[in-house]
């Protein structure tokens, strides 16, 4: 998808986070890519939902990280979506939001561990947190390290991004993704009530051990790869 | 109730569950069953509800475990709530939902106890939780070993399904039925509502002792059996 | 007010209170009374608020507790109503409720302690728990034994109804009162948000200790009583 | 801005103050002020948000307190509006509530530690709590001794107002405010939504510490000051 159509679908997906109630103001953003022409387009700086029209959704180069036009800045935020576009050629789509329950873990610094099975049927494991930024890389080029450590977060773990769409940036809050842009909507919707699950499990029982790895597999899989037998057959 | 008449209160069945908030996108499913013909009618896997009319709703076997129709595969849990059907003849409409309470305690595999009037109202006892499912029972027939597990559990406990009409499923969640589908979501939100308050009382106070059994029984008897006097004489 | 008039009142106060969000289903009544005549009029027995009209508000007797006619049953909790308003002749309205937060203080068997100003504003000192029913009290006369240990704490504590308008009844819940139905749907509403702002003071700091004297004092007599300078002169 | 159009400014803000949720009933007010002709505009006491109309805003000299029309009386927290508006020349609107996890934190006498990002976007470092006032405080002159205490804390801690736009006030609830009423609305909700947010952040883990210095500044220069670069430029 690309130009206008890829513009209104991004156009759509912010608005579509904006009723799900995880953004308030104008915080929160999501972006898409288009592959063929390098081109992302992302929300506006600044800019509160219900003035959000498709003409000021932002094209900005993957390439260079400039913007293609000059009537909207881009979200403040770009240089972190941009990282991750670069190194993930798999996705299609990003969210950021500040959602309750996802920010106090990130605030916390602690991953979510999966504890159930509506976890599993959306992250394959745990969602990360990325270790806290130092001086100098908040100091210089804030946001797209904020990319880098995401990135590097995955890296290390050996995490496949497909698979675990989602992590918690230390002290900031959580970003999500998937093949599009509505899909990192549908994960950053599904990140928040896990994490205000898995909030709650550990209050009822601070010793919840994570789920055992036939479980996890088993619900994953039923839902994603090849196995698949969840939902109907051409959707 | 049998055929058309069935499918659309299960279709109204399933609706009243997403307007209770109780579930998230495609999630939870409500069935009904017509036992004179020995078909359950379930919702189609993975359709949102938005997009729910009566025609999606899928015709079973009771017996076979096979849908009667091609044109929409059902509900992923169907082997599930056959089993609970075949088992409890006295028994008429289930509901499974993900809902946040009922689900952190099944996530942290703890019974939801009795701890005052408004429990007792629906609920003679305790909501028990099943043990974990061992390997071998996910890897094979994962759904109907679900259903076995409840089963089991209310045998085990010596339990009568009407009288302690919801169980959680050991890191999974709720599962809640009723004489007929519409009696099963009412269930599925007492139950959620009770979860919550749960929560919350032992968060107050720890030490919290289950209702006394003396005032358990007056509760659930006055709304319940031949000498209830809640409510209209007719109704 | 009386007869029609008061039928209306009191049918509006019930959907008043279904629409504040502190009732589910059937649960949860509102009633007043006609003290001139002796007649209070409250719920019938679940029906459910979309249901409520003001010719299905029911008349009960206040000396001989029965209904003066027949067409509905009045709420299982009148005998409660009929004590607190014999014992009490300084109060006009009734509301009972299984709001979440002040039903988790009644269900850990706390009183409310008063943390702060908000709570100062509606309730002169902490809100009661009362005992537990013991077991004779629950067989015989239950609904009315309910009534009597509200007024015996009340009584044992030397409080002034209309200067605490409310209290938690152990293992059950919340009954609030006021000088007229809509006062007590008001002070329903009040109890369950102190209640939760409570649960949270308590989480946040659990030493917190009650509201100096002085500034309890302070809050409560500048809206109530001969000195207050809370509101327009004319309310 | 003046007269007529501040009167409607003001009664515009208490009506979005009404709408975000954080108010019940008649609690909470927001007022506005004229600098040139010291005059400040406040919501009227213990009238309900849905009957409030522009004309009943009043006006009340700055210089000294009192309303400058007689049809309605100002909100009883006048004289703290009034000492902070004196004290303070650089703001413009102040917002006053009871939200329920901000008002958790007053009575708690905890101030809210900055953990994250979120906090740092719109306050630069902890938002205080004031100490008790004493009986003398209270006895006499109560409100206009809630502001002195404000300011106190303030010029304690060398805060500076428009960069802490923010407190707590010790056993009472949050006041809030900004370059004009509109602005403190805005704070009023993001000040609960981090209480909210630091609630459930030491819940998750207790240890947290605070956000260190260089992210606290990073975040809250790029939104604020000659070097902010979030939002569109003519914004």
């Amino acid at each position: 998808m690309k130009g206008k159509e890829l513009q209104e679908l991004v156009c759509a997906a912010n608005l579509e986070l904006a009723r799900s109630g995880l953004v308030f103001s104008t915080w929160g953003n999501v972006s898409g890519i288009d592959r063929a022409d390098g081109v992302m387009w992302i929300k506006p700086s600044g800019v509160p939902y219900d003035q959000l029209t498709p003409e000021k959704i932002v094209p900005v180069s993957l390439e260079t990280g400039e913007p293609l036009q000059k009537d909207w800045r881009p979200s403040s935020d770009t240089p972190t979506h941009l990282e991750l576009y670069r190194n993930w050629p798999q996705i299609g789509g990003i969210v950021h939001t500040h959602s309750l329950y996802a920010t106090a873990w990130a605030q916390a610094g602690k991953s979510i561990p999966c504890l159930g099975t509506t976890h599993a049927d959306d992250f394959f494991g745990a969602i990360p947190c990325t270790r806290r930024l130092n001086p100098q890389e908040v100091d210089q080029n804030y946001e797209q390290n904020t990319g880098k450590v995401i990135v590097e977060t995955f890296s290390d773990l050996k995490l496949d991004p497909l698979q675990r769409p989602g992590i918690l940036v230390n002290g900031h809050g959580p970003f999500s993704w998937g093949k599009d842009p509505h899909e990192a909507v549908h994960k950053a919707i599904v990140l928040e009530y896990i994490a205000k699950m898995a909030f709650l499990t550990l209050q009822i029982n601070k010793e919840t051990s994570p789920l055992e790895e036939y479980l996890l597999q088993k619900h994953f899989l039923r839902k994603h790869g090849p196995d698949a037998y969840y939902g109907q057959v051409n959707n």
